[in-house]
């Protein structure tokens, strides 16, 4: 039963990256929920387009993001 | 930016457990996003109501899905 | 893989009228998809709290529906 | 008033069988609701990039839910 | 066509104030599409309980939320 | 904490106008809940494809939207 949607910027995370958060986000789901449940826990990566996602009226795009990840202001 | 939604039956995890999976699914997205996005990772619980779900037209009651994890069939 | 969402307002439909809105859009969704995808066909009714939905800015109450239902003006 | 979302991974369903799955889908939600709130009943597809569907931690492609289908193993 | 989604945590808003959220969301689409698809704008509020909505991990209730619009670190 | 959704179809705003959308929601946002919120109001646009959205089982194109908000019926 369990669905879980991951929803991002478009470019910020590698395909190899969205495999790993479906993967990781899956196990830390099923630790709780318990294996028997695995086979109807559903994980799903939405993506929005940059400019399409705002802070306080402030457009991110993957960039700004990606800055954001590094330590610097957005 | 990271937004993500967990989606249950109402009364299939306790609050602790509700507590759980927010915690551990925040740490599974910042193990890939990296520490320093966790201040914008938003991960929230919505629950549906019983009887509001269905697999292949079948509604689910939470009891139903407390079978399915002992490995009973629903 | 097909999931189905049905978003309503509470109180319009009887809780016989949701099981039906689940069985016939899961008999909807099967009849073009095929009878082998009926196990990971998910339908799901979701119910928005009276006075929570606006069409136009005026929000909607139950009551408001069903006399629309009766093809009175909202 | 009802709002449906028919979600889907991307490349499954045909524009054509797409199209059907609106309008089985539309009448199923009239033939409970009544004839008139036809002109208030909203139905729309959303697709789901190939890859960024999981169950179980194990993400979908076209071609998985298609052999799901016919009746293979995903 | 617009449906515009107002997520929030419950009872961080009256009810009063929710209305005004839909009627002043309602005006700010309204002034970019046009006056003619004020008939097609829905605007919909939706409550997650306390306690389902997290930040970082942590847990927000309505009065964190509250405190924050004060000006007070949640 | 709020999330604001604008749901639209795709082709029927230009970028301009979404950002306008976006910055004029946010405002409208923030004018009730004040303005120490606004750091955490996040408003996102979400673009449906052209035939994936319908009305009463008919899709509409960007072009009958436009006509629709030129006062011509869709």
């Amino acid at each position: 039963m369990p669905m879980v949607n991951i929803e991002v910027i478009k470019d910020v995370f590698t395909p190899s990256q969205k495999r790993d958060l479906i993967e990781k986000v899956t196990e830390a789901m099923v630790s709780v929920e318990g294996e028997a449940l695995r086979g109807v826990t559903w994980v799903r990566v939405q993506e929005y387009e940059q400019g399409d996602w705002a802070i306080g009226g402030k457009t991110l795009s993957a960039g700004d993001v990606h800055a954001l990840a590094k330590g610097k202001a957005a």
